[in-house]
């Protein structure tokens, strides 16, 4: 099972300590980590999933395979700016998204578009005309995010 | 100016009125129109500038031109899916958004990550961390959208 | 009809007649011109087919649309390097390669793998285990080029 | 280091006897795999790397992981049609091409224009006018193809 973790270039300690947790489970699980391969909440998951014996998958928006963080053991160098983001999707069987930048929001909307399952983790709250959307699943720490996003509950 | 006009495929009896508006006024402010070319929301937008002299592009996820509905000027085959949406965004100068649609949201999520102005007229709302986020501009009615949207008000 | 006219940012002088020369007859004879929209090439295509009261577009490599030279009517700003030539080859109905670089090979051959037909002007020969590949058809000149790409002979 | 391996996904019973045993000779020396993913050439090599416990990565033009031929260790679906070739070509550090379909010729052409090393294996023969192109490195088996790519031979 491939889980794309998404979230911030920059992150809270918070969102870092989240991030590093999810991996770690992710990976005892036996789940390949695929993310956008750069650094904040991409590399403390690659962190946690390397420190477990897990596998970690990152693509990179840019043209060169070095600009990915230490944690990643298989970079892809897209050169294809914000639309590598639909790789990522594409490739996830569903995904986990920790905290608020607009990048992630953009990978939540196309994993939500393309019907994959979406965990949510301290991240974006999304409402069509005052209707808040339930097909993003809320977790409360990272047990649950990774219990969640790997299928065990819903 | 090119405003990218976002919406969805299929879009409610409003939202179809809200976008032939709004193409027309952008077409008789000497906008282009950028969208995504298929139907719904991208057609009545389309429509409403051809009836007013104005010009569209429409850049398609598919591999055929003749995919694009009947008001488009300019059909762009990109044959990439969901990655077309950065290429609407990446041309656009501002985005203006109508309706709810999930593809929508992954088009005002990467204006906003590229720092692009967005307009919604009845489309998401978004939040993080119960914040509502004040970057997207809110119209009520098409003439304030395309007002709001080429930059004449905020 | 739209003809995709390919070649190099860096061009001879003779090659630069050719594409302007083309770029005149196409547009006089109602063809839109689609290319990458950068210079050299590309850029005297435009400037011929605009003398003729043509129509040109340009799909860029980079993420900004004032990037395109002077003669592009209308600029899509990409953001996906070298992946943005397929865009190019899938848009347009046949393509016309002028000189010889490395982006007008890659160029060609994806014209020749989606089947689409293409007219070499003074540009590339290829062959496949000492044969040559008779699926470009060669041009002598930029009226004989243009008579080929539109389909009126050959 | 990884290699790209590039080749059609329909191929004589030469060719994907070479692809096999680069694909093998590559592994041996510690080189990752990077190829479309599907059948023929692509195929080949990733069986012959997996044999001697090599590791594989495919990028599929598709939006399948499932379309990936069963010896790619780990399969990213672009959906992204042709435009996956320049992901490929981006992401290897040098490139073997084995036989001669477009699809190859035309990541030949993005290698040699991004500045990477390619090594032909009973591949496209390419010249400007009359002139045969020299980049290109021309190997006779598939065990002076691997010494050429990898770097010990010129």
């Amino acid at each position: 099972m491939y889980i794309g973790v998404i979230g911030g270039q920059f992150c809270s300690d918070e969102e870092e300590r989240l991030a590093y947790e999810a991996g770690g489970l992710l990976a005892k699980r036996g789940a390949i980590i695929i993310c956008g391969g750069l650094s904040g909440v991409m590399e403390a998951a690659c962190r946690g999933a390397k420190e477990e014996g897990g596998t970690t998958i990152g693509i990179l928006p840019g043209p060169f395979r070095g600009d990915a963080n230490p944690y990643v053991d298989y970079a892809i160098a897209t050169d294809m700016g914000q639309a590598r983001n639909a790789v990522i999707v594409r490739t996830a069987d569903a995904l986990l998204a920790i905290g608020g930048e607009y990048g992630t929001l953009t990978e939540i909307a196309m994993a939500l578009k393309m019907g994959k399952k979406v965990v949510a983790l301290s991240s974006w709250e999304i409402a069509s005309k005052g209707v808040s959307d339930e097909k993003i699943v809320r977790a409360e720490g990272s047990i649950e995010a990774v219990e969640a996003v790997m299928g065990t509950s819903r």
